[in-house]
């Protein structure tokens, strides 16, 4: 559990005239999603991890219209690790009524403990979920190769930058009907493949994580640059793997 | 007949420094309208309904220009319901020349009144008409399933949220001649699909409602993907319901 | 030959603080025009004519960068209609060096003086011309049918609205090698279909006309949204014509 | 070896109120170019050469949040021509840590001495790779025809424009795994082809100069264009060149 801040302790936290203060960037971040297609109809969102505090925008709300008096920070050191359904210990909660933390939580959580990352990002982007409905029901996986974009992704997300050469494989897991219920399939998804630097869901969207929330945010760029091409390229007829 | 306002009274109905007032947010809304190509050609827009009032913009007009003053406002207790051609009480008329009401004003009625709307919007989405148009001719409703941005849509546009194993349907009814002619079959059409949280129509486009104007906001978008999204998989030739 | 006007009358025609004044007008919509890809590589751009006076952007110029002070001003009654080559009298012209009138000068005059225009809008939209690129090389127009947008144009352009009934006709003419030698052709296609609001020229873009800058602009939404619609049919293999 | 600037000189190089100072455009060019998602995840960008000074992006930057404090300053007369891997002289460098100068400087370099141009431009740009993908593996250019943006484009990038009636012709070369590696393949596909106004680098992008930067900048956009719309022709089999 973690120690209880004053009111004014707590505010402080998401009081800030630097842009690149984690309230204040979540904030302009998801405008900016938003104007990409990727957080639409109140779906998806990043959270940042700075040290030892997380910062969750709240659950179900219009994203372009996040304030940062919305945001949620929560101790990175919870007294368990969130899971569905779990307490979770908070430093501060936004005083607006009917507000609760994203619901993507404990699989944020997920990047910020199996890679350290700090900060992820979750999107609906149409590009991800045609991507998953173009690959066969059984398929485990998405992968392409020889595209200048897959320079800009890491592995494992949190590594050194792939090469044009290497192949790019991000697995897909199925989509379940609460959004908290990913957390375990995500978690094997991550085990399985170490060096993958995003997970597809199929139907969904995407998780992509990074570092810091810049590469976070350009590797969630160039993946969805690479979604949007595969498709075009499924369409097209074209293989995703090899430089024909 | 409505009780009569003094100019000071009326001016005041639309006269707000509060960003959220009914006034201002149906100026910006249509802003933002335009911008995702809902609205474009003065087609499309938006009502809300706060309390006993109802805020409509301008017919025919520019609708990524409209400002405050340009809003009608009208009482939800009509002597008569608006019906195509009716006479209609109003609290206030924008002294700009050349305004008359919006056509869609029976129309957003029907979501007032058969679902206790607090919003309705209307948008010419090309998504929208095309999936209409890649229905066969005599194809009475849109269903699809399995696709997360169905959560965002609630049963009947007003109740309980969707989950991802639902079936979503939308009827789609025949256009008219005149905007207004649509009252009597989307009022038939609202009654056979009580669940339905919009009404598709063809070559046209569709509206969608809500509790409030974010619902009635995010609805719409939930759902815009969901026809684009549609459409991308019928020319792909992938089924819309069932998670092959 | 119109009067000379004095430096500071001159100058007058183009300042103002009214964002409706054409000077204003001409440059704000351009930069619209732009974000919708109408007139990206300097390409397209709108004239505006208020009463006796023809306001013109300059040729071959980034359109999103223009400033009021790059508006030319043209007496609407010339020593003699603007041909292609011709000498043209002039009110205003702009001081920045190199600057010289749009080439679509005696096009933009065809709507002014066939149709008694107040406004006529140039776009390179790529639907537009992968509209003509569809439609065999010997098609003299375009026709569609059962669209809520044909509502949203007017016969010739200046006249009644369409209904949702009627059927849309815009003649397609040939492209030439310089912009002012499609002056002729597009006369003639006037003339031949004088219910046509717009011309199409192949592989090159559309004119569109309104009474004023509000309906072409409107206008010029409404048919690049067919055209848009129309392309999108085409490669589907749905007819344009008909309710099917 | 260039002279050694005072810190003072050195920050001058970049501070200007001047909108249309080099260090201030390329920071505004990249937010715009990123908007047309030329440059999305810290891809892409743009060097301008302004007399003996070239001024220059960092690499692996989020190229829409560049400031002018951010920007390189070479001189155009290095010590030794920039190849890959080669010791550079600096006018100034950014104070900000980890920053260095773009890789794609030896090939910006190309089109400043081979063309001697003022501006540079590389996109990431879908279109360019989709149409690379499109032509066969052994394709040597992208050709394409009577197409009015065609217009747009200046014989080698920098001469006189081409007309309606010309084959624009753009070399195609294989991509490399170091952006520096494209030097030489480049160098010899403008010898080889000296008309070309640009080189498309298969499965990566496109690189575009001009006599300016606002030459190469519509230029950019009417390439862009071409490339978009031979994609969709592709798609739908229609031929690139003539008039059918």
């Amino acid at each position: 559990m973690s120690k209880q801040l004053t009111h004014e302790e707590a505010e402080a936290l998401v009081t800030s005239d630097d842009p690149e203060h984690p309230a204040n960037l979540i904030s302009e971040l998801c405008r900016e999603f938003y104007k990409l297609g990727w957080v639409t109809g109140t779906g998806g969102g990043i959270s940042i991890r700075q040290g030892e505090h997380v910062y969750l925008a709240p659950s179900g709300v219009q994203k372009e219209r996040i304030k940062p008096e919305h945001i949620f920070v929560l101790p990175f050191a919870q007294s368990s690790v969130p899971k569905p359904g779990s307490k979770r210990d908070f430093l501060r909660i936004p005083s607006k009524k009917g507000l609760s933390e994203s619901q993507c939580t404990p699989l944020f959580w997920n990047a910020f403990t199996m890679r350290s990352a700090g900060a992820c990002i979750h999107t609906h982007s149409q590009h991800a979920v045609m991507l998953t409905l173009l690959h066969p029901r059984d398929a485990q996986s998405f992968k392409i190769s020889h595209q200048e974009m897959i320079k800009g992704v890491r592995i494992g997300g949190v590594g050194k930058t792939l090469s044009f050469f290497n192949t790019l494989e991000i697995p897909i897991i199925d989509n379940t009907a609460v959004e908290e219920d990913l957390t375990e399939s995500m978690a094997a998804a991550m085990e399985k493949y170490p060096d993958a630097p995003a997970i597809l869901v199929r139907r969904h969207g995407v998780y992509v994580w990074g570092n810091t929330w810049e590469q976070a945010k350009t590797q969630s760029e160039c993946l969805d640059y690479l979604f949007e091409i595969a498709v075009k390229m499924l369409l097209a007829k074209l293989p995703l793997v090899g430089d024909n």
